[in-house]
C-alpha cells in the first residue's frame, strides 16, 4: 500500500512509538497519578516526560498549560465552550474543520454567535478582511494553521497580531500543522492552541492535546477524579489535572512521547523540506495532465503536505475508490468534514481527491501515483 | 510485583489484548470512519466488532446505543450534562465516586440540584431510603455498581423498579463490575450505563463506553466531523456518531475487542467465583489479626473483588508505602477519588488501604499479602 491520508493520521507509526505502547501494555500497566505504588509512579514519570516534551516543542511553554485530551476535536471544543459565554461573538474562516464549525454551530442556541470570514477561491485568507467584522462583542477568533482540505498555510502570525491588538483571543487548530511546523504560540499569538498527537506527532490514535496560554482562564468539559484534591467533591483549580479527570490514555501517551522524540530526530525543517519537494513533484505532475483541476494556493510557498484536485467527468469517490483497488493508493476522496471549504473552493458538494503526504513517503511513490493518475486517465478518455 | 491495583486499572493485560493494540498500530494503521481505503475500512470494522461484542455482553443491546468514550468519567459526564437541565433534580448515594459528585456539583451553578441518599457505614444503600428522597423534579438517579473502596455491590434491580415506577432515569457507574458480573441493562432498569474498557474488561487505558435505552434522547458533550453528513455543520441526529465527534482510540478499541473476548472465554461466572474466593481468603485472614480495621459490606454476597481496611495506629499511606517497598505489593491508599465513601465508612479524611483483585490473581498471591500484613504488624507493635 502506498499511503496517502496523512492527514487523517500518520502510517506508518515509528517503530519506537509502537515499542513504547506495548512496553507500556505488557511492563507498565500503572494507572498515572492513581496511587504510589512503583507501577503507577512510573506511569505518571511517562506521562509527564510526554508533556515536557510537548512543552519543548511549543518554544518551552509551561509544561503545566498543556493539557492532554482524547483528540483534537476534544480540544478544540474544550477550548471553545471552555473561554466563552452567552453573548460572545467569534470570527472563524471559511475554511475551517466541523470540529471547528459543528461546536460553534451548537453554542449559538446559547448565545454565542459567530461569523466566517471569506476566504479565496484558492483558499487564501487575507488578514485586511478580519477588522471590518470584529464586533465589540467578538472575544476569539479560531483559525485552522493548514487547511485540511487544500493545505494551504494561513497566516497566523498576521492573524495573532490583530487580535491581540484589539485584545481578541486567537485559537489556532493545529492538527495538520503540529510536528510539521515550528510552532511558537508566543512569537505567533496564540492564547489557545489545540493539535493532535496521532498526525505530525507520528504517536498513537486516542491522543490529542490543548495548550492555553499562562493566566488565561477555562472552564473544564467534564468533572471527576482527578487523582489529586479528593478530599473535595469541587473540581480542582490546579492545572492540568483541572481538564483531565479520569484515566488517562496512558499507553498512548507514552507512544506520543515517542513520537515527539522521532520528530526531534527528523526534525522540523527535514520533515518540511521533504513534504514540500514531495508536493512539488506532484503538483508539477498533475498541473501536465490534461482534465486535472487542482485546488489550493497559487504561490506554492503556503502549500503543505496536503493537496486536493479532481479528474475532469469523474467523481472523486470513484478516483479514490480506483485507486485504491486497482493501484493500492490510500488518497480520501469526499468533503473530509469541512463542508464551508469546499464550498470556498467550488468543490460542494461532491468534493474533491486529496492526497497528504508524510515523512516515510518517498518521490518513487509520488512517481507510482502519478503513473496511476495518468492510467485514470487514459481509462476515463477511452 | 503482585499487583493488587485492579480497581485502578488490570493488570497484567491478556497477550491478545496487546498483541491487538501492537497489530493495528503496526499493520492497519487507518482512521475509521474517515475514508474508504482498505485501510480505513478495516479500521472501521475493527471499531464496528468492539461495538458488537460490548452490546452482545450487556444483554444484546442495540449497538449503536453504545457510545464510545476515553473513560469512565467521560462517559458519566457525558450521561449527566447530556440528561440534564436547568431545574431538574438528581439523586445519589454517599458511596458515589468523583466522576458522579464532581460534574452534579458543577451543574449546580446551573440550576441542577442533587441530594445524597445515605448509606450505611458498612457502604450499604437501603433501597428504601430513596421514595422520601424523591421529589416532583427528580429526572435522575446515579448509582454506582460497587463501591470502588470497599466493593460493596449496590441493589441496583431494586433501585431500578423504583426509579422506572416514578419516571426516573436510572444512570448505572459500572466502573467496578462491567466484565465481572453479568449486566442486563434492560432487566436492571438501567436507562444509561458507563463503564471502562481497562478494567474487567481487559482491555487498554483511554477505552469506555455509556449505553444509552433506545428511545432516550441525549446532547452530546462535545461536537464536530463525525465522517458522515459532512455536508452539515449541525451535529449528525445520527446515532452512535452523533457523540463520538474526532478521531477515536482505534487501537485501543482493537485491544477492549480482545479484552471482552477474553472474558467471554473466561466466564463471568469463573472470574466472579476466583475473586470472590480470593478475597474470602483476605476477608478471613485479615479478620484475624488484631489491630486490623476492616470497611465494606457485613453480608459477604456484597462483597466483590475489591475490600478496603486500615491498620490500628498506621496511616495507610504508610501502609501501602511499606507494602510496596518491602514487599513489591501495589495497592492503593488514600481516598480513591470518593471523599463521601470514606465519610460514609468513617475513613475520612485518611482514607483506607484499598486491595483490588483481578482474573489473573492467585491464592498464593493472597497468602504472601497476608504474610506481608502480619509482618507490618509485627512491625508496628516492636
Amino acid at each position: 500500500m502506498i499511503y496517502l491520508d496523512n492527514a487523517a493520521t500518520s502510517f506508518p507509526k515509528p517503530k519506537r512509538v509502537i515499542d513504547a505502547v506495548t512496553r507500556y501494555l505488557k511492563e507498565i500497566g500503572g494507572n498515572p497519578g492513581r496511587a504510589a505504588h512503583a507501577s503507577a509512579r512510573e506511569a505518571s514519570g511517562l506521562v509527564d516526560r510526554t508533556r515536557r516534551l510537548l512543552a519543548s516543542l511549543l518554544g518551552n511553554v509551561d509544561p503545566s498549560r498543556i493539557i492532554f485530551t482524547p483528540s483534537t476535536t476534544v480540544a478544540l471544543n474544550l477550548a471553545i465552550k471552555g473561554s466563552l459565554k452567552s453573548g460572545d461573538h467569534v470570527l472563524t474562516t471559511s475554511m475551517e474543520h466541523n470540529s471547528v464549525l459543528r461546536p460553534l454551530n451548537g453554542l449559538v442556541k446559547l448565545g454565542v454567535t459567530h461569523s466566517l470570514i471569506p476566504c479565496s477561491s484558492s483558499g487564501e485568507l487575507d488578514p485586511a478582511d478580519i477588522p471590518p467584522l470584529i464586533q465589540p462583542q467578538t472575544r476569539l477568533i479560531a483559525l485552522v494553521h493548514a487547511s485540511n482540505v487544500t493545505g494551504n498555510l494561513m497566516p497566523v502570525g498576521e492573524v495573532g497580531k490583530v487580535a491581540r491588538e484589539r485584545g481578541i483571543l486567537l485559537l489556532l487548530d493545529a492538527a495538520q500543522t503540529m510536528g510539521k511546523i515550528s510552532i511558537d504560540p508566543e512569537i505567533l499569538f496564540v492564547d489557545l492552541l489545540a493539535g493532535p498527537g496521532h498526525k505530525g506527532l507520528l504517536g498513537p490514535m486516542g491522543t490529542g492535546f490543548l495548550y492555553v496560554r499562562p493566566g488565561l482562564e477555562l472552564e473544564p468539559l467534564w468533572e471527576g477524579g482527578t487523582g489529586t484534591h479528593s478530599e473535595s467533591i469541587k473540581q480542582p483549580e490546579t492545572w492540568p489535572e483541572r481538564f483531565e479527570s479520569g484515566t488517562c490514555n496512558a499507553p498512548g501517551l507514552a507512544g506520543l512521547a515517542e513520537g515527539i522524540a522521532e520528530v526531534q530526530h527528523l526534525g522540523f525543517e527535514a520533515i518540511a523540506t521533504n513534504e514540500r519537494r514531495l508536493v512539488e513533484i506532484l503538483l508539477d505532475g498533475l498541473s501536465q495532465f490534461p482534465g486535472i483541476i487542482l485546488y489550493g494556493p497559487e504561490d506554492r510557498r503556503f502549500c503543505t503536505g496536503t493537496l486536493a484536485f479532481n479528474v475532469q467527468e469523474l467523481d472523486c469517490a470513484e478516483v479514490a475508490h480506483i485507486l485504491d483497488k486497482v493501484y493500492s493508493i490510500a488518497v480520501r476522496s469526499g468533503l473530509h468534514c469541512a463542508p464551508e471549504a469546499h464550498r470556498t473552493i467550488g468543490t460542494f458538494p461532491h468534493g474533491a481527491v486529496r492526497v497528504s503526504v508524510g515523512p516515510y513517503n518517498t518521490e518513487e511513490e509520488m512517481h507510482t501515483f502519478l503513473k496511476a493518475v495518468s492510467e485514470v486517465l487514459e481509462f476515463r478518455c477511452r
